[in-house]
């Protein structure tokens, strides 16, 4: 499988993380956001939204979005329940996630990284305090002391969440108040094969 | 089955339209985010992330997210296909409508339409402005001539999808440059025991 990824991409590091724990070979083939190659014609026609990450099967095929890449590939495995209420559940924070954390926590860790949050700065602080209600929600969603997000296991979901949850910090969105929130990031980590391997947004960015 | 509902949510609506069109009854629970019903320890107990709509299944679960609660609902009916690439690409554009359209033009019409727009112009056009990109990613989507977005047959992601596009030009996203999304709309509406019930947003909301 080809893996159209980028490095400094925690959307991409959720694909990464489940192809090693699947222990799934994959080659990686950087499409730079920064030089715009996700824009071009030839990323387009892999996703019309022009975005990585992009998985293509073996067949040709090819998946855009994180959550639905994480999805194809867990089917059948122990990372995603068989269809019913336990699947519903990691369907419900892999909704959540695109919708709350990764349209905010990780738009505003973005727009602070590469500086973009100096000429915008309403639109900053807006992403960054959605990102501090939907890291909350999140908060609410361990406070019954489940060790995972979606119940007993670990599953896609707590892939997803994890991956601008852990570095929401970055974003101005303090992880400190939540313990729940950083005891879980300690079992995510210590799951069998978990790499994060999140490189550093480019300060050459434009 | 009881919905926890918003007339003029159209994530709500989503829902609305698979129960009538799956010809299940149920029970439509008005909480009211105008007045802040949806924050309230009884509902945040229903969904941590304080939103409608849920679904509360006659066992007493709830199930938040609409897209989770269509997927729930869907599974073994014609509006959702088996595991494979087929229910892979719906799950491509459920997981895309969260992320850019409700996002995006969703937050910016919604802005618009309660005049909070006035009080926030950047973070309004900052919406308005990637609800842009997001509907010509619809409409690049819809460029091969496929009927309906995930394919061949119409499925969740379609009712996912028409919820906040079929009403963007309010957010000021238009439409009429993307025929391929108007003819799509018109499939969309035409498929059996389809109602848009979508109520005006209040304009005596806060």
């Amino acid at each position: 499988m080809i893996l159209y990824d980028h490095a400094a991409s925690s959307n991409c590091m959720k694909v990464r993380i489940l192809l090693r724990q699947l222990e799934l070979p994959f080659e990686s083939v950087v499409v730079d956001l920064f030089t715009g190659e996700t824009k071009r014609p030839e990323h387009l026609a892999r996703n019309p939204d022009g975005r990585v990450p992009v998985l293509e099967l073996d067949s040709g095929e090819q998946i855009p979005e994180s959550g639905a890449i994480l999805l194809h590939l867990a089917e059948g495995t122990p990372y995603l329940p068989p269809p019913g209420l336990a699947r519903t559940r990691v369907h419900q924070w892999l909704m959540f996630e695109q919708n709350q954390i990764e349209a905010n926590a990780a738009v505003a860790r973005f727009m602070a990284l590469t500086r973009r949050a100096d000429g915008a700065p309403e639109v900053f602080a807006d992403r960054r305090d959605r990102g501090r209600v939907a890291v909350q929600a999140v908060s609410r969603g361990l406070s019954d002391g489940r060790p995972f997000i979606a119940g007993d296991d670990y599953s896609v979901a707590d892939i997803a969440l994890y991956a601008y949850v852990h570095c929401a910090d970055e974003a101005g969105v303090e992880l400190l108040d939540h313990p729940s929130i950083l005891s879980w990031l300690e079992r995510v980590e210590a799951t069998p094969r978990f790499v994060n391997d999140l490189a550093p947004i480019p300060s050459t960015g434009p």
